[in-house]
């Protein structure tokens, strides 16, 4: 049970642009380089970010991305989930649970809480927190 | 970030053996219907459950499997850990981690972080407080 590589790329990305000056864009490619980000990959990434609304694309030559609000109005579960979908730690968190212990199974309690710590965390950790610094 | 199908049923069949008296074996078979776990897929699992400490493995018709200490000794940490090698939320939390960040990304503090509180959870939940309880 880990974080994909898809959106641990994602979280570095959105930490990159929090840490920009209000306003400015950054291409695929200055973002690529400066976070070690295979380009390809994290062309689909930012796109799948602006589809979440969490980014903001502008299109042409001097084109790029941008946040959408407010860094610290972005935390790192709106980016995950964006990436992975709803959080679920154990299968049977999920309200379609129809494992034959339900609804007595007391491990399903256990995973319920962590779910819900953890969701908690990363709802709380946002990118006004988090944010790339860059040396001029 | 889910855990796998294989821990799941791992932690079941514990469960299922913690329920047990004391010193009784169950087979293969007896597990996988009760826990409504693919027989094939549970035999590897108890295999490895075996090779990990956590059962010990009974030969001849008469045989079968048991817990191999009492259960409130054997945790979830134990079982998942088992089945998916150490618990590791991010790829970063490794002592592996040669990220271009490191050691200065303030992300990977909040993962190590996580990740502690989480397996502290893990290693706290013990098959002597979740057990399988059986119908006369």
């Amino acid at each position: 049970m880990q974080l994909s590589r898809k959106a641990d790329y994602a979280l570095r990305a959105v930490m990159h642009f929090a840490g920009m000056p209000k306003g400015k864009l950054a291409s695929i490619g200055t973002v690529a380089k400066a976070q070690k980000i295979p380009r390809e990959f994290l062309a689909k990434i930012l796109k799948d970010l602006t589809w979440a609304g969490i980014l903001v694309s502008y299109q042409g030559v001097t084109g790029g991305y941008r946040l959408s609000r407010p860094a610290r109005d972005i935390s790192f579960l709106d980016v995950i989930e964006a990436m992975e979908g709803p959080i679920a730690l154990n299968l049977c968190t999920q309200d379609s649970c129809e494992c034959d212990h339900y609804p007595d199974c007391k491990m399903r309690d256990f995973w319920v809480k962590e779910e819900e710590h953890f969701k908690k965390m990363l709802s709380r950790a946002n990118f006004g927190k988090y944010k790339a610094v860059y040396k001029k």
